[in-house]
């Protein structure tokens, strides 16, 4: 071993112990604050955000934003787990984009639960067998995911987070040419995601939507001769299913955007959103009416998105994200307004805006 | 919030900020040795070993020492990433055991590829897709994985390392009751390992050997009537398939032992194995005359595998493991003896022992 190489390793051995000791110093005082009187929640979001957010606005590398976030991640998955192994249930099987959306916000040091539906994962939540829920709540490309949309109305629980995901979209096949395609199976969100490819490339192959992906794929695999799937790259290779073509949705950017929902009102964290659903009276202007609350109160609104009421033909509810949380004085004064001029309004959870 | 609160959160703080400026240390040096003349492999496994044995011996906790092996893993995965992402491929798909042990021994931070069969695993390494491959070698209950052993015995690869997991089986349908049950799909391995259990609770149902455990489960689910699989609990959670008993293999210590196989033939850890195969002359005595050497230079034998032998009938070869490294002087004079007294001997690989 050279003298140089020697050098480097010893004070990456120096750096190591001290790496050590301060992992184990951070995990016994997260330990101690679980221990006060009145803390005995496990998991803080609006703290993990704070502290994500400054170590990146800190970092100065070499290593990229995205490894810190990572290991600072990890790091407080396992200090959590210390006092509680976590358990998220979100919408299986495993392998699927919402399991990553789960890795990505709690870190590997949580007991991840699949459910069949999203159904199950806000039934799971609200019986008490998984602390949190993970459900994809709209994709850039092709909008709201109304199931969940239509639980977040009825349910108790609160909208604890959020995570984004960039999603990449692949055709796969044991067919090697694509003219011999007669089938394209695939979920119903990710064959809309990659309409103009599908126009383009493939107009006359019947596109069959199926309950998920990784459904789709094994479909593919019992129909090889005539059929493909519109999966990730992940789960192509997870099935050992060749690639024909890569990143065939419609805007590169294609991001999936999930919800964390739980048994808890999350405190502020100095960068936050809040979700609502609000109903408008049935008269002209209404919704007019309805935004007016925010812009008097110079409150911006990020998301609007309509959606059938199941109360009536031709009445709809309004799923709105603002910018900030609902404990910030102007937030709160349009909350108040709002409640005046809206038929009903429900406050879904205010939550760490995502970086 | 209560001044104790914040005095621990303003200590925490503080140790993320230090936290934050070592990893980027780390990561600097760990980039400044991969560009030193003749640094050019990214791995060095005989290296993170010792770094991980040094943590362990002087965690002094809260942290248990498998949250500091994990997160020295991820560390070290995130280091590496910054010079070369590692591709490692495994016996898929993704939800196997095997995917389980390239993330233990490499951490997140790689690119995991998963292939059809232990074949395509050494295949993808030797025409270099892939730096490293993470393939089962034996379980404690049910023995030898024989491809794996004669994959061995032709590649080139060399075993650079090896990984220990534990392994719980669990019998799943969508059955409810035992007795209902015809037929328990499963790898040949897992039926093996559950012999006991399914000899005194399954007597006369019908043990058909399939492919792999994802496989069986496939199959369970297309033959609900009477149909079970025996997998991974992790596996039934991943595909919505109620569990009807847990952990009913043999025995509860069952493990099974991945070794990573790639170009790199590693230098000595201060605590290494080295794995050989060897074949005896045809006389009497032989196979004693090979430990003979062994005993002489005090060399523990850790595992002796017979294996017939593909060049002619009741000829034989052994796998066997010994303690130490092969640079290891009481090693080496073994093996010089060895070599002495054997038909024929490769030494397929010196690595660090696992915890």
């Amino acid at each position: 071993m050279s003298d140089e190489l020697k050098k480097y390793r010893d004070q990456i051995d120096w750096i190591d112990e001290d790496l050590l000791k301060l992992l184990n110093q951070r995990a016994a005082l997260a330990s101690q604050i679980g221990h006060l009187k009145g803390e005995n929640t496990v998991l803080r979001p609006e703290r993990e955000a704070q502290i994500l957010q400054c170590m990146v606005s800190n970092n100065l590398g070499p290593l990229p934003n995205q490894s810190i976030t990572q290991l600072f991640t990890e790091i407080m998955s396992h200090c959590r787990a210390l006092e509680t192994q976590l358990c998220v249930a979100y919408l299986g099987p495993s392998g699927t984009f919402s399991q990553e959306a789960v890795e990505k916000r709690f870190g590997h040091a949580v007991l991840s639960k699949p459910c069949v539906s999203i159904d199950e994962v806000f039934q799971t939540v609200e019986s008490g067998k998984a602390h949190y829920g993970v459900v994809p709540v709209e994709n850039s490309t092709e909008g709201a995911i109304g199931r969940t949309l239509d639980l977040l109305l009825q349910s108790p629980l609160k909208v604890c987070g959020e995570v984004m995901l960039p999603v990449h979209q692949c055709l796969m096949s044991r067919v090697t040419d694509l003219s011999a395609i007669k089938r394209v199976f695939s979920h119903s969100q990710s064959l809309g995601q990659c309409q103009v490819w599908l126009n383009t490339n493939l107009p006359n192959v019947e596109r069959v939507p199926v309950g998920s992906n990784t459904k789709a794929i094994l479909l593919a695999l019992e129909q090889q001769e005539d059929s493909a799937a519109i999966a990730s790259a992940k789960a192509a290779k997870s099935y050992g299913i060749p690639l024909l073509a890569e990143n065939i949705e419609d805007d590169a950017r294609n991001t999936t955007r999930f919800l964390v929902i739980g048994n808890q009102e999350v405190a502020p964290s100095g960068k936050d959103k809040t979700s609502l659903v609000l109903s408008a009276p049935n008269r002209p202007g209404a919704v007019y009416d309805l935004l007016a609350p925010l812009a008097k109160n110079d409150v911006s609104m990020t998301k609007l998105e309509s959606r059938p009421a199941r109360s009536g033909v031709w009445e709809y509810v309004f799923y709105m994200d603002i910018e900030g949380h609902q404990h910030e004085p102007k937030v709160a004064a349009a909350l108040v307004e709002l409640k005046q001029v809206a038929a009903f309004v429900k406050t879904l959870g205010s939550y760490p805006a995502t970086l």
